[in-house]
Formats: structure tokens, C-alpha cells, sequence
């Protein structure tokens, strides 16, 4: 008799064991079937970037993409939607932009050129002697003398070495960054960058940067790959004069929203999974890669949450972020809201890095047993081509959790890298090219690995 | 004494396993940072594609494909550059290709319509009632009063939900390699098919199809996934006509070349690792995808190779291929040649599924062994985002090497598929269409693949 009990018990301990394994390849089987075949991400991503456009922080399209978002959430079902009123900057680009450079023998050339996001006008004009340095550091150690009254260049290239361009980036992003105040602080007139940009092309990539206090505020802009070249090819044959205009403006902090809807746990509702990317972007382009796709990844995982019926254990949170390219006062006061209402948040997952293959997901955390967890729990993922699973970093929009909720693990989605600096802030990023496949599977990815961390990593 | 004699020795194994791991750390670094930094990848992918085009077996094209080979194998100092003679199949497209339905309204539509490669011509203006079938299944299930005398259309969709397309490409390519045959043996007209394309467009994909001996051989075409979405509408309502001219022509047998191009081994000279692609294209587009990159892969890994002077153990031979795509008559001479030279061949690599970002490498061997060493030794590259070695599929080139060395283990490389059968024998696989960063990346990993066979796999 009690071999007998002991043998249901095991038969019993095994089919549950089994159930689950079939339950769970089931359900990741069923999101990517849904994601590939019966996809809504593709249309909803070409009317976020057709029907409403760039949608800067502070701009008209901005407001209507909060509205878009808010429609969409309701559309599919979601539980809960609702707006966050937040406060933002609103700066705008205006309608002059133009430069040139011109050498000894006067030859003049028209550059691509972009003001960088937050510069100040160059009030007309601005004309002066081009003074190079091939990276910040250097502008950082050179003198008064070499600088003053000139406008500073600085050329440093993006390594190509690095095979995840984020990586990169992150080597190049404090040029972007940091450039106009460190040449404001010698006493420059203004300052152009090399575009943060992979190809050598013709579309300079904008992005944000800061004056620092107390320090003169130059204008700044990003000319394209090919005119840095053609830049230093002059620079090496003798003095070149650089003008440009450009009439951007800082209008002050605006009212807007983030955008959020939820579909409600029922084991443990009043804790809370944020799943969001960010829903303003730069002002050229279509925000496609950045963040079109991450906003269609969550909204896409929510709809296949809702018509798939899955019951989840938490509380998923589905967060449209405002704000992240020039300043993340959505991220800062979202999470500062979650504190203010006494919210219980347990994990969050960001996916901005594109609409390309998924990869994976990277975990922030400091906590090893989190880490074997997650390891373990996502080797399911593995047969969907999903095997990047490492330590690494969750996003801007969900990073002031970790101020609040200490210890909170956040998770990045992983995306092939390769193209991403292509049109990463340029005119290049559009609807176009965002590929149908890459964007469902991102979309499935996101869907199933939700699942997981619902059901198995926060226990 | 005997303590300090085993310490000494050790510390010198264990020096020169440390030793080993920096060496092969080294050189895969070296290869990547060569590749993405100085690679010649994308120039020459730009040359074979603008330069010379469109290359099927036969051509002028074809013929100046293999000039240009050879050339740039001399360029790069390949240590033994030669042609092997071959004898190929000579199709060409014509001149005259043209289609349209017409419903019983008279209603008239243009097809984006292209040959299958090997079709008959039309002989003039070809008229018929349309026929559907979903599957080649279900037109072999048919009856001859279903289809005498009629155009029939076979309407089988490539399966969106493999996560790998080949996959949904191998449950496909029947349809397309014996529609004709098996609409032929129910006495039809001639025989269109839906395009074994992913994507809902307007560009008609080609490939090859065989006739049947005994049975009729009637013209067979491709029309967009557009139009069969539009001719499967039109159907539904009532009879349509489908009208279509070809004057595509098989010509014969030709002389034609494989191009070959070593790196002569020094401890093994006489075992001969074989890496290549294959040279000719379709007729449409620029075989960028397929398989210029495939060349490319593998003449920039025999650069890198020689750049970087390495030795290598084994002798390398890079080959480029000719008629992989209707008939294979490359990779066959090939094999038999080398039987008939009684050459060792100990390993073959093949690259020909596009340009997009390297994943790995497929291993199709029966030798449970070879598998666990496979895995064991490109653990190394998963730094650079190779994670993906599995049992597989060599390639076609190489694969009639199996039949004269039999258990020679083949490897095939594994690549992002997702936008493949976007471009895939059709007019959009353009240099345009291949990244350059994806491009070098994969030049990268097959040089350190490569590199890590030649030093540890064989023996």
C-alpha cells in the first residue's frame, strides 16, 4: 500500500512536471503562431509612424500618440487604461538649419547637419574657423588658445570593432552629450560632431546633450559621416571657416502623458510586471526603430496576453513612456508615482533597441540566484533562436524603479544590433525599414518571456 | 628532482594550454577587427554585383563572374589559382514575358509574372481557364477532367510560423521544382504558382523546376503573392482566364568554370579543407543574398587568412561554384574530380543562405563524436554572438562530396533567416539589400570557424 501511494505520488509529481513543460511550450508555440500569422504589430506599427509621424516630446504628435496608444490599449481590451499626466521640455527644431564649410580657395561645400536635441540657435549666422579633435578627450585637454572663438569639430568615429553596436555607442555617446559644454568651457563659438552613426552616408543622426551650469551655451549640431571625412580632408590641407544656422529653441516644460494599460493578476494582483518602451522619439524620421517597435513589442504582447486568455499570477503593466530621448521625465515620474501610491512593483521589462531579430534578454540585477533563475526558466526560449541571456542593463524609461523598488530585477530585451546605428535618430529611421518577420517575432520574444517572469521567476 | 620535473611540466602544459586559449582568442579577435575595421567584404560584393550582375549558368555574365574570381584570388595571393572545366546547363529567360487575368466580367488584370528557370516557352500567347489548387497535395489528389486544358494555379503559401524560413522553404520548393510535371500528367496547359516568397508584394521569385520524362512538358511561371492573393479573390467569385507569353529556351550543355584558389597546409598539405559558394546567380536581381555573399564569405576568409599569416595545417581551397542553382553541375565535377585525382578531402564548408548576421555553424555528420568536438571547440566564438551549432545541412555545392568521402564531415553556415525569402531569386536581391556590418561579420566567422577546424577538429 504505501509503494502503492508512493508510486502515484511520483506518477503524479512526474505528469505535473510534464504538464507544465507541454503547458509552457505550448503557450510560447501559440504566441509565435499568433505573432507570425495573425500579427497585428506590422499595421499598428505602420499607423504609429504613417498616421501619426515623429512624435517629439512637447509636439502636437506627441499628444496625438498618447491618444493613439490610449485607443489601441482600449481597442484590444485591456483592463485598465489610463493616463499619466506628466510634466516635460518642449524643444523644437524651428525651420532654419543649413551650414557650410569653405576653404582658402573658396570653395564652399553644403553639409548635412542636424542641431542636436536641447542646442540653443546660433541667433543668424554663426561663422568661424574650424578647430579638429578626433575624440573628447582631446577637446578636454587642449587650451584656451586653440579654442577660443572657433568652432569646435569633434570627429570621433564610432568603433566598429565592437560587435554589439550599443557597445559602441556607449563609447561615443558623451561626444553627443558633452561636446557643446566642454567647448563652451574654452570659449568656442559653437560645435559640430561626427553623427553617431555606423554607415558612412549622408544622414546625420540627432540625439540629446547638455549645457552644463555657469558655462557659455554654444549651439550645437551632428553633420553627417561623409561630410566629417570630407571635413578632416579639408582640415589636413589648411584652414576652413564652418557657418551654419539654426533657429531650435527650448520652450519651457509642457504638460503630457504617459500612457498606461493593464491586465489585471489574479494570484497576486496588487503586484505589479511594467512591460514599456517609449512612445516619443526624435523629431526626423518615424521613430520606427526608436521606439516605434519597442512600443509595438509590449502593446502586441499585451493584445496576445488578452486574446490567447492567459490569466496572469501579476499584475502586467503595459507602459507607454513620454520623454525618454530628452530627459525620461516619464520614466522619473513613473516611478515616483509608484511610490507616492504605495504600488508594489516586482519586476519590469523595456525593450528599446530596435525592431530586428530578438536575441534574448539581458538581466540587471546583483542578485546570482536571480540570475540562475532566469537561466534556467528561458532555456525553453532557445529552439524560437532566443539564447542571449546575460547580465546586462534594463532600459532608461524603467531605470528610476530600482531608485524606489531596491533590488527590483529589470530586464532588457535583446535585439540584433547590427543595423541599429544605421538609422538610430536619423531621417532613415521609418516604417520601411522595420522588417514584418523581425517585428512579430520581437513581438512573440517579449509575449513568451513575459510569461515566464509571471509565472516562474518571482517566486 | 622528480617533484620539480612534474611541476616544470605542469606548468608548462598548463602554460601552453593558457598559451593555446590567448592564441585562438587572438586570432578570432584579429579576424573580426580585420573584417569589420579594413575588410574588403563590401567592396568586392558591390563589384561582383554592380560590375558584373546577374549571373546564371551560361551567361556572359557567368563567364566574367569566373574572370573576376580568379582575379581577385590572384589579387589576394592565393598560393594556387585555377578553373576547372565543367559542362553546364545554358536556360535563358528571352525576351517576351507577360501575363493576365480576366474574369467573366472582362475585367482585365497584369500580372507580375516570371519563368520558372528550365521553363518551356509559351509558343506565343497562351490562354486558359484557371484552375486552384492550395497544395501540390491536393493537385495530385485531382482528376484529369479537373485540369485538362486548363492553366493550373497552385496557390501554396510559404508557412509563416517556422521560426527558421528554410524550414518553410523546404515544405514548399516541390511546388515549385514539380508543379509542372505533376499538372502536366493531368494534361494541363501550363502551371503558375504562387511564389515561395515571405512577404505579401509584387515582386515574382523564380527558382528551378524539372520536367518528368513521359510527361508533357508545359511552361511553368511565378506570380507575385499579391496576385495570387488577387487571382484566389477573383476565383472565388467565378471562372477566370489566365493569358501568358514566355519565350524562355534551354539551349544545351556549355563549358563553364568552377573558380579554385588554395592555401597550401604545411603539416598536411595533401588533406584538404574545402570552403566555398557558389558563383552563379538567377537572372534577376544581382545574387546579392544568393550567393554573392556566399563568395564573399569565403574569398575575404582566404584574405583574412593571408593577411593575418596564419599557416594553416590543413591545405584550404576556396571554391566558387558554378550552376548550384539548376543543377548543381559545379558541386558534382567537383566531387568527381577530385575522386578521379585521388585528392584527400577531410572537411567542406559551405555559406549559401545570405548576408544577414552570422549565427553558427550546422554540422551534418552521423558521427556522435565529430558533433561533441563540434560543440566543444566553437564554444570560443560565442563572445561574437555565434551561439548556434547544431546538427544540420552542409550545402549543395559540397554536398556530392559526401558520396566519394563518405562520413567527410560537412558544415554549413548558419545565418539570421528572417529576411531571406524577402529577396530570394527575385529582383530585389541587390547589393542594396545586404548590410555591411552583416556582411563583414560573416567573412569574420568564417575565417575563425575556419581556423578552429584546421587546428582542432580533424585530428
Amino acid at each position: 500500500m504505501k509503494y502503492l501511494i508512493l508510486n502515484l505520488l511520483i506518477g503524479f509529481l512526474f505528469s505535473q512536471t510534464l504538464f507544465s513543460q507541454n503547458k509552457d511550450s505550448l503557450f510560447i508555440k501559440t504566441a509565435h503562431n499568433e505573432a507570425l500569422e495573425n500579427g497585428h504589430s506590422y499595421e499598428d506599427l505602420r499607423s504609429l509612424c504613417k498616421d501619426i509621424g515623429a512624435r517629439i516630446t512637447g509636439s502636437a504628435e506627441a499628444a496625438m500618440a498618447v491618444q493613439w496608444g490610449k485607443k489601441k490599449m482600449e481597442d484590444y481590451g485591456f483592463d485598465n487604461v489610463y493616463l499619466q499626466e506628466i510634466r516635460v521640455p518642449h524643444w523644437e527644431r524651428g525651420t532654419k538649419e543649413a551650414g557650410w564649410i569653405e576653404n582658402g580657395n573658396g570653395e564652399v561645400y553644403k553639409l548635412h547637419i542636424l542641431a542636436l536635441g536641447g542646442s540653443k540657435s546660433t541667433n543668424g549666422l554663426l561663422s568661424g574657423d574650424v578647430v579638429e579633435f578626433m575624440t573628447l578627450e582631446d577637446l578636454k585637454k587642449a587650451s584656451e588658445a586653440d579654442v577660443k572663438d572657433k568652432i569646435v569639430f569633434i570627429n570621433q568615429p564610432m568603433d566598429q570593432k565592437h560587435i554589439r553596436t550599443f557597445n559602441a555607442y556607449g563609447g561615443c555617446w558623451p561626444v553627443r552629450g558633452h561636446g557643446a559644454a566642454e567647448a563652451g568651457k574654452l570659449g568656442a563659438k559653437g560645435v559640430v560632431i561626427r553623427s553617431l552613426a555606423i554607415p558612412t552616408d549622408n544622414h546625420p543622426h540627432t540625439g540629446s546633450m547638455q549645457y552644463e551650469e555657469g558655462v557659455d551655451s554654444i549651439p550645437a549640431a551632428a553633420i553627417s559621416t561623409i561630410d566629417s571625412d570630407k571635413l578632416h580632408e579639408w582640415l589636413k590641407k589648411g584652414k576652413v571657416t564652418l557657418k551654419f544656422e539654426m533657429d531650435c529653441k527650448f520652450y519651457g516644460m509642457v504638460k503630457s502623458h504617459n500612457v498606461v494599460g493593464e491586465i489585471k493578476g489574479t494570484e497576486k494582483p496588487n503586484e505589479i510586471i511594467t512591460i514599456g518602451g517609449h512612445l516619443d522619439s526624435w523629431d526626423v524620421g518615424e521613430g520606427a526603430h526608436d521606439d516605434g517597435a519597442g512600443i509595438i513589442h509590449c502593446l502586441e504582447a499585451g493584445r496576445l496576453l488578452k486574446k490567447m486568455g492567459y490569466v496572469p499570477r501579476h499584475t502586467i503593466r503595459v507602459v507607454m513612456f513620454m520623454n525618454e530621448e530628452n530627459g525620461n521625465f516619464g520614466g522619473k515620474s513613473y516611478a515616483a508615482l509608484a511610490k507616492k501610491k504605495g504600488e508594489v512593483h516586482v519586476a519590469a521589462i523595456e525593450s528599446d533597441r530596435g525592431g530586428f531579430s530578438p536575441r534574448g534578454f539581458d538581466l540587471q540585477s546583483e542578485d546570482k540566484k536571480a540570475f540562475k533563475k532566469f537561466k534556467e526558466i528561458t532555456k525553453v526560449l532557445i529552439p524560437y533562436e532566443l539564447n542571449r541571456f546575460v547580465k546586462g542593463y534594463g532600459g532608461v524609461d524603467i531605470g528610476p524603479l530600482r531608485g524606489v523598488f531596491p533590488g527590483i530585477p529589470l530586464f532588457g530585451m535583446s535585439i540584433d544590433s547590427q543595423r541599429y546605428f544605421d538609422v538610430h535618430h536619423a531621417e532613415t529611421d521609418v516604417f520601411e525599414n522595420v522588417n514584418k518577420r523581425e517585428l512579430a517575432l520581437g513581438c512573440a520574444a517579449m509575449t513568451s518571456f513575459l510569461y515566464l517572469i509571471d509565472q516562474y521567476f518571482l517566486d
